[in-house]
């Protein structure tokens, strides 16, 4: 990647340079550091918002108006006063896939009734926590599943996930397959179908929903294949009588690198409507990554630079304990200094944390200018799966949160 | 694997079936999940302390008698009560990583001058906090580290820990390389090591320990490599003068599967002796894994059993965030019904977790008895950067600890 590119591509008005300053969310970042101190994680709510708005248009404009629905996936980030926020929006529900979670939904607000939950492998403790919730829509996705709530909750309407063996993939990351070739654990087969419905209507359970999720991360490039998948589900829907809604799950992707093409949600939306639209149905999405990933910044200070035999590093105050994706899922957070303009030279350096453990490497050839003046740096694209995933590895798991307006 | 290499490799006194229950120190392990609820860990003090004494006695053998100590790297598992424990057996001091790291071990009982200290991208605050430890012994990972701390400690011993572009390899674990071909940020390389030395002496600083850790989970087909690793920092030993003490980190294995040849302690110990006794250094070592790994049991219930066109599904109430290696490492952690016998037909199942992430898999093709009547499973080597590396995600961190005697 060359300097122009690497300075390029992730650049929008409440995200950029400004007199040489990196600004976000109408702050210099400068202030944000030196006020919260580091590691902090900031969420830009007017950025969220966007998204969720430009969700909201394409869908819109594709002809889906007042027959969608949004449930934002709260495991991608729990941060209570961000769930809040959504809630105020009025522009989506949530998408819950614990009993804490729809205890942390509601204790921010949420109805029981906005909240879709799917899960795997519930307990009987997590089920009689669930049942408690009235207005919960359940998508089972098992036999055991149906059984189970259908003997605490008979009489009422469920969702099936479903498995049509088929996953969207990017390559290079088996980490994130939910279905294709191999069989997981998620949804149910259309070899158990029939019986899944035979079970459900046993236990006097109406089947209102289909429920698929088939992969996470997807940009344009994969809109081929999304299409042959919702077009491949279809067979669920019509072999269900009385289904009224269709949830595609989430999965929409944010780019990481100057080489990922965005996804296109025109097309996406045109995707949709053409497979689902004519046949009556209720479209909901459960965005994570997409609402809130490039919302969120990781504000970490520098603790040295260092050349070692040909490479230099560049340390910080955290590592990759608190915000796994980098290490584990190869999905690189683009490291940026504070201040920069075109005029300034850069080289490639590896920016590292502060774990003992050889994967703790944020960003290799980050290409930054000297540091030498530099006190922080800023990771973009951290605002999902990031704080909600961290660990207090090697009692390193301190960081602040802040929700900006 | 077949069945009886499934159920044989693993056992011992402290794990085995007795008259068809699974007992664990000394304990059937039914009683811990009735008792305690789950998911919990379980730790066997008895089972630690063994393999403590076994190390001891291995080195003793060896010629190493008094010349040499164990340091526990507390990164495996921080649990205040194992630490309190580790304390009172007398037999190891401590390896620390974190300024929070060297807190709990002090709030353990553990004095600051039985902690050696080795991190690296330590933040200023980080050098303010170690230095109020009086005696803790700093091992600098770069000439950033040895400047700071010696503007903080001038007069003092120190260790230097150097990097020998070597590292000991278990194919397929990329995740685990810590030195080698690639250039990492652990340690100090030849090519800076006089400057190094300089930078030391400029801050009347004391270099008596040369420190090296190359790998990981390093078994006895790796003895080799380890041999030649060793040889080879013996020219940082030479170039320094005034070094009395070696440390070569940890990283010893523990088998995972009945196909992993346990390592060879005599032999171990032999080649430590044969590179480093005659030059009369003091030899330190800190193990992690191998002191707690199999001293842990993580004790799950069973939440469903179900076939998902041809492969069976065992589902349990907790999933890889609440102890990664499975996931993240490829380092399986074998399950076991908690009632067996010879005469158990046992088939392939896929044990899986309640998170909704596709790598949220315990193990694949686990031979397990018909599970109709059992409530729940047991995994073994569970010991060692499971709890320590825990995560809340999807509001799934909730576990509990015990110790016991």
């Amino acid at each position: 990647m060359n300097q122009q590119s690497y300075y390029g591509w992730w650049q929008r008005d409440d995200l950029c340079y400004r007199q040489g300053q990196l600004c976000f969310a109408g702050r210099p970042v400068q202030s944000l550091a030196d006020q919260f101190g580091t590691p902090a994680f900031v969420y830009s709510a007017v950025r969220v918002k966007a998204n969720l708005e430009r969700l909201h248009g394409a869908l819109n404009e594709a002809g889906w108006a007042d027959r969608f629905s949004l449930c934002y996936a709260m495991k991608a980030n729990r941060f209570a006063p961000l769930l809040t926020f959504l809630k105020q929006t009025g522009l989506c529900g949530i998408d819950a896939c614990s009993p804490g979670e729809v205890e942390q939904a509601v204790s921010c607000g949420f109805l029981p009734t906005e909240i879709s939950f799917t899960a795997s492998s519930l307990s009987g403790r997590d089920l009689d926590l669930l049942a408690r919730y009235e207005g919960l829509f359940m998508d089972c996705d098992s036999l055991h599943a149906i059984r189970s709530w259908g003997a605490r909750k008979p009489g009422t309407k469920i969702g099936l996930r479903v498995n049509p063996a088929m996953g969207i993939g990017r390559a290079a990351n088996d980490k994130l397959r939910y279905a294709g070739a191999i069989t997981t654990k998620f949804g149910i087969y259309w070899e158990q179908f029939a019986e899944a419905l035979a079970i459900a209507k046993a236990h006097d359970l109406r089947v209102t929903k289909i429920h698929f999720h088939t992969g996470c991360g997807y940009l344009t490039p994969q809109l081929e294949q999304l299409e042959a998948i919702v077009g491949h589900c279809l067979r669920f829907v019509a072999a269900a009588d009385g289904v009224e809604r269709v949830n595609i799950g989430g999965g929409l992707g944010v780019p990481h690198l100057a080489s990922d093409e965005p996804l296109d949600l025109r097309q996406w939306a045109e995707v949709l409507y053409r497979q689902l639209a004519g046949r009556g149905l209720h479209l909901e999405i459960e965005p994570g990554d997409y609402l809130v990933k490039d919302a969120g910044l990781l504000l970490l200070e520098k603790t040295f630079v260092e050349q070692k035999q040909q490479t230099v590093f560049v340390g910080v105050d955290a590592g990759f304990n608190i915000a796994p994706e980098p290490a584990y899922y190869s999905l690189p957070f683009q490291p940026l200094p504070l201040r920069y303009d075109d005029r300034s030279p850069c080289a490639p350096v590896n920016v590292v944390g502060n774990i003992n453990e050889a994967l703790d490497v944020w960003y290799e050839n980050a290409l930054l200018p000297d540091l030498a003046s530099h006190t922080h740096l800023a990771l973009i694209n951290s605002g999902a799966y990031s704080a909600a995933m961290a660990s207090n590895h090697c009692l390193r798991g301190q960081f602040k949160e802040f929700l900006l307006f």
